[in-house]
């Protein structure tokens, strides 16, 4: 047995059974013991990029790492922004890096490069495997940190003779892992929360990651019917579960001045799997944080926390009762009519959703119209940018439809953020995903039409804003789809997008739609 | 006047008056100021990927910097396989990199990230600007970095409030910039060099770089005519002059095994602007240093030195005749007919190309057989990848267009590399630059299928051939092209792969022939 072979023995002994990779010449042997461990499938992409963003939206919906295996310095280079992405939605990730054999490291070959030195900045734990008998401990060792409550970011440096090297004796890869449990909040912590609640004074749960479970949710609303505090969720999450029998929250909003509005008059703001509310960017004279004066913050579960248990807890405390849930009723919107506009396609959207679909949403200025139209949807998930690095959207859509084959995905997606990781869609093609993507195609990087005067660099003048425009020339996503073995439409008007739309719920595998609006 | 003013005014006046930018919120005072510095010319792109390797194109043709505009820490980790492939070409490069206002540092924001510590592994120079008043001699730092001989890789990271910042004097740019010279060789190591070669032992000069310019060349083939001694390239170039009226040189074979065959009996292996050669990866028990027994390496002229000066020295010492040069014959190959294979393509093109065009090879392995039907083709200059890192094709190419509008570029390119930073062809279109890109449509990471074997990795089995394999589906780049506004098409065989060639040689602006071989 090589190394290899006893890496992917190990991995899918503890539950690590997809790899979304881009492999080269050092990982050959990895690829060459799929063969010999059937367990694993392994998930072409043609960028790197793709590997780090699926493997994101695989962990957001099973709450497990899938690995990654990418080639040398430049192909983790090419996966860093998803796994920034995804570090920010403590998703749980196993980013395996094939290397230069080390004998080879000292002549300083042209694909050499500090691996370990690029994965630091945004990775929360990096080792290299320097013999094959170590592989199956040093992966352990990296699956403990990832799967450390609620996810972290494993990198493995594998050397390509750590790959083809042969063990002396066969690894003893135990079934059974004990994983790190979340921390459970202490009585006294929880003791003081609901005093403040219990004062009647203003107050705000904010939630997130691991605080906006259903089980979590259920929990919150009881405490919000009791003490008539207000839910809301960050600007953007993880994971959130919501529509029809979900209990509802509120959505703290982009621009900071309406964040700061939303949250004005609060004077306890109870953070729950987060942490206080930042603007998204700095703007000149402007506060970076979205907390309002006289406002006192607590820290009452981190995401590291079991915030479901804290939750629930905390209603018992201040006996919250279970029953009666005020829960989201099913009302979906009427079938929307006339031009298509970012707003009747959201209508749609919410009018023809499936139940159990889950919501990818990199829709950006366009997409928050789908958003509040799906808020009395059937149940479904809805998938954010935590990062703030755009193009996460397609990627997450790939890992999110591996990791649920029975659900529909919809991933919404802005034209300019499609472009950075439209090697997706091939992905989606070959393993034909369930995922309808619909393209927001406003033919420009509209939200920095916004930010551009939001910052005070003045009124558009002609050369800034053809920095901003995508007409020269205009993206054909059909075309782009289409080249990449997708299925694709352009509807003209919301008639047409909705016929477009029902027919994608109905069909499985992938589709794109795209919307000029 | 505002820090971003003040940096674009800074930059003009040093000669960097191009910029490959993917902006975001807080680069948008850079953005704006771009109406008040005609003189710099922003190019858009849509991924990061394509910015570096632009910036690496425009570098190799114009011996000068652009600089790129990349969005924090997830834009510079697109943009980094780029630079890293820049770098071992040796191209100078200024990289600057929006970032959070510092007053906003402390909040981690989501897009917050240690953009240094990405940036360090792959510069050879990072700073972060912190007051407005400091981004002109900051960026003259950067820059003399930037243009140490041969080039290398700078990156200025700039808050937002530096950008936005009014500075209280207005900077006074000079106008006039002194740039680091190349080392001059000494005359003791030349005289040994002369000494070594006039003992009339099998000798190899092995050039790259700054020794391969057309004036360093004619040195070369000087020394080459009077002492016997073989003249080799390394296996990549970062741009080498050929064609008809240049002096002819071997090029060392990629395949390690193949390379040390072509330098066994050499007894002196003598170095110019490149180090002794290694193999490209490691494999299991070769060497891997290409360097044969019994062969002495003497570096004569690193990278840094002034190359064409110690060649030309060299070649007066051994009273080498300049006149009478061996020269490469203008001898074209005939028109291919029947099928389109690589072999075909390259033949038409040898055939068809116009003089001056600039070829950015990227056509891996079937690329190589154009390589060697342009041998006697009318003078032009070839790029290639010298990081290792696919994906440099197309931005290469668009650099390249951008830097030398009156040449006719060629990118040759392969159908998994052109994946990687496929959205070059948008800024293509919108720039209209004048590039044909062949793309060699093998349906395959074919170089991995031929790797897998040597690396010893055994015969490949189905789950292990499947993810080498590109036919499910299969790429269209006839569509994906057009998608991004650019003509493309897809000849049949060798007369109709001719006709479309010669059309496109003729004609100005971007198109894309791909052929499926």
């Amino acid at each position: 047995m090589n190394g290899a072979q006893s890496l992917l023995q190990t991995l899918v002994a503890a539950q690590v059974d997809v790899c979304f990779m881009n492999p080269g010449t050092s990982e050959m042997h990895f690829v060459a013991a799929l063969d010999d461990v059937p367990a694993m499938r392994p998930v072409l992409v043609l960028f790197e990029g793709v590997a780090t963003g699926a493997a994101d939206g695989y962990a957001r919906m099973t709450g497990r790492p899938a690995c990654t295996l990418l080639h040398l310095g430049p192909g983790l280079a090419n996966a860093l922004s998803n796994v920034h992405n995804a570090r920010r939605a403590r998703a749980p990730m196993l980013n395996i890096i094939g290397d230069h054999a080390t004998q080879h490291a000292s002549f300083d070959a042209p694909l050499a490069s500090d691996i370990a030195g690029l994965a630091r900045p945004l990775c929360d734990w990096v080792r290299t495997s320097m013999r094959p008998e170590n592989l199956a401990s040093d992966v352990l060792d990296a699956l403990r940190v990832a799967r450390t409550p609620p996810g972290r970011i494993s990198s493995l440096i594998l050397p390509a003779d750590a790959s083809w090297g042969e063990l002396s004796d066969a690894p003893q890869p135990t079934a059974a892992h004990a994983w790190p449990e979340p921390t459970r909040v202490e009585e006294p912590t929880l003791r003081s929360i609901a005093e403040t609640l219990s004062r009647g004074e203003p107050s705000v749960l904010l939630l997130n990651g691991p605080a906006l479970t259903e089980r979590a949710l259920r929990a919150a609303e009881r405490i919000a019917r009791k003490t008539g505090a207000r839910l809301f969720s960050d600007t953007f999450v993880s994971r959130i579960p919501r529509g029809a029998g979900r209990p509802q929250l509120n959505r703290l909003a982009y621009f900071a001045e309406m964040a700061v509005q939303e949250l004005t008059g609060t004077r306890n703001l109870l953070l729950f799997g987060t942490k206080a509310p930042v603007a998204f960017f700095a703007y000149p004279g402007k506060p970076s944080s979205l907390v309002p004066e006289g406002c006192i913050v607590k820290r009452c579960a981190a995401a590291e926390d079991d915030c479901e248990d804290a939750l629930e807890r905390l209603a018992d405390q201040l006996g919250a009762p279970a029953g009666d849930p005020v829960l989201a009723p099913l009302n979906r919107p009427a079938l929307p009519t006339g031009p298509l506009t970012s707003v009747s396609v959201g209508a749609a959207i919410g009018a023809l959703m499936p139940e159990h679909a889950v919501v990818v949403d990199e829709g950006n200025t366009e997409g928050i119209f789908t958003f509040f139209h799906t808020i009395n949807a059937p149940a479904h998930d809805w998938l954010q940018n935590m990062g703030g690095s755009i193009g996460m959207g397609l990627p997450v859509a790939v890992g999110a439809a591996v990791a649920c084959p029975d659900r529909k995905v919809i991933c919404l997606e802005g034209d300019g953020s499609a472009l950075y990781t439209i090697q997706a869609l091939w992905t989606m093609a070959r393993e034909q995903l369930d995922v309808t993507s619909v393209i927001f195609a406003n033919r420009s990087y509209r939200i920095l039409n916004i930010e551009l005067a939001r910052v005070g660099a003045g009124e558009a003048r002609p050369r800034a804003k053809d920095m901003l425009d995508l007409t020269r020339p205009n993206l054909d996503f059909v075309a782009m789809a289409q080249s990449m073995g997708v299925s694709a439409s352009r509807p003209k008007d919301a008639e047409e997008f909705c016929r477009v739309f029902e027919r994608a719920m109905k069909e499985r595998g992938p589709h794109v739609i795209e919307c000029c609006i």
